[in-house]
């Protein structure tokens, strides 16, 4: 039996061993991959993002706990480096956190970035196909909220939540920098802290100014998540967000773009490769010296590589 | 007389006009662009990174400072939205930072993504190019210091400083991911607080397990840079590992290997463009739909678009 096959029948085991062949980027596992995919698509991948230190982890805690009791399966995925899921934070955040790897209906894996930080956004998009396919029904996607990789993590998941806290000023400025076009829910955790009224009226102007281009007036939620205040509710709205997904026929566009988006970061990754071994790895090295000499602009030496493929 | 040639006689109406038009993604002005190029590679590029409300702004207003007063001409091109710099935070701050743009040694520049996270890089790499040639003998990028986009803005500078806060906590584990690794200097700023010297030795601590693989041991700094406490010792030692880059011949490599990451970087652009338009777009939206109705891994699509080309 495959391991996409024993993925496929429950077997936990086999689904960590391939997500640790899709962090290596074992070439080998293409076809299993494919397998994967194939037998996809019934999971609802959440994505929780958010600066350090707003909470994200004992929210998704909190969140798996929730669905946990409304008898959903959950998936857990940490791409954050400093997540408790992945070992980074404080021994007691981790404790917690082990209370749910107990449950054979809760999943947990963190995602290193082996150094490869493009390669985050590929993995991670695999290692949701084995959750997936694993039969995880709900898949959480956790990543720290900024800058273009986490946004490309964002890109596989159907329903965005951006975690913010009151009193920070700054932060609610910073999640600007693209994290505000993708978020469908907005939670501002740790709301029994001074300055949630602020941080509300700063999201919702610049949720207005964002416009309504989307279809879903995204929603703003507070929340407490070490005392779980709130969770239910923001629990009913992620569910309502799904189903209105569904029911407006959103899932298959947004499945569409998904894939487009993935087909394209292969291809350049790909096309790369094969351009680079046509033209010589030492003619290109000769290249790049010449710009680094200044004789030639980036834009000219990428120029003469096309040309030489053309003939 | 071209815009490239205005810029190298000092016109500093050409030189914003031509960042426009780079921010733009105009190609009609590749020539100029090349023409800068060759022109260029006098300036000192300093790279200033780190989370919104570190104060690098406000930093960035003393180093200017600081190098004005030992006769340097200084470019600024900030990259982060938020940033005083670009207009996204409180007036205050603005009227500080304005101070300096009286001051015909200065060039300050914000740059917009214009919603392609992509381009900021690339977009980047031409604005120093433009401020280069304009004669500014120290150029400062400012970024938000998270996300891979950050890191590929700082693939373009020289010296890499990376700015904390204490009593952040979290922040200090936040800023492993990829950060970490590119710092030369690390600047404690708002040394006032409480927690500096927690702050200080969870530096130290990360920075040894980093090892010392690069030839140059990070330093760290205390700074306020509300004050100017600290920023005469902090320029000193940016002085030095300029200094030090040149004197140990680290210079011709550290250019070459940035070249190397910019061609790579256009090429994958230009490949993806040439791949699409050869395999056609109706046959890449057909492919496409098939792997979101999962008949198809990705993988197996860019196979398809790949095989195609070799025909």
């Amino acid at each position: 039996m495959g391991l996409a096959e024993k993925v496929a029948s429950g077997d936990r085991r086999a689904a960590a061993r391939l997500i640790s062949l899709i962090e290596d980027g074992d070439e080998s596992i293409r076809t299993e991959l494919a397998d994967l995919h194939c037998r996809g698509g019934h999971a609802h991948i959440v994505g929780v993002t958010g600066s350090p230190g707003a909470g994200k982890s004992t929210l998704i805690h909190k969140l798996a706990r929730e669905w946990r009791q409304r008898g959903k399966t959950v998936g857990i995925i940490a791409v954050d480096p400093s997540s408790p899921f992945t070992g980074g934070a404080l021994l007691g955040d981790r404790i917690r956190m082990q209370e749910l790897s107990t449950d054979q209906g809760v999943f947990i894996r963190s995602m290193s970035s082996r150094g490869n930080p493009g390669g985050v956004a590929k993995a991670t998009a695999d290692a949701v196909r084995v959750l997936d396919a694993l039969g995880m029904e709900k898949v959480i996607v956790e990543t720290v909220g900024a800058g273009q990789s986490e946004v490309a993590v964002m890109d596989v998941v159907h329903t965005v939540l951006v975690v913010v806290v009151p009193g920070l000023g700054d932060d609610i400025q910073a999640i600007k920098a693209g994290i505000l076009e993708i978020g469908d829910l907005f939670v501002i955790n740790k709301a029994d802290r001074d300055g949630v009224e602020v941080a509300q009226r700063e999201l919702e102007m610049m949720l207005e100014l964002e416009g309504e281009a989307k279809g879903w007036r995204p929603l703003i939620f507070k929340t407490i998540a070490r005392t779980g205040e709130g969770i239910g509710e923001l629990v009913d709205n992620i569910e309502g967000h799904w189903d209105m997904i569904k029911r407006e026929g959103l899932l298959e566009e947004s499945e569409r773009q998904r894939c487009r988006r993935e087909v394209l970061e292969l291809l350049k990754h790909k096309a790369v490769l094969a351009l680079l071994s046509e033209y010589g790895p030492d003619d290109f090295d000769a290249l790049v010296r010449e710009v680094a000499r200044r004789k030639l602009h980036p834009h000219d030496a990428v120029e003469k590589i096309m040309e030489k493929r053309k003939k």
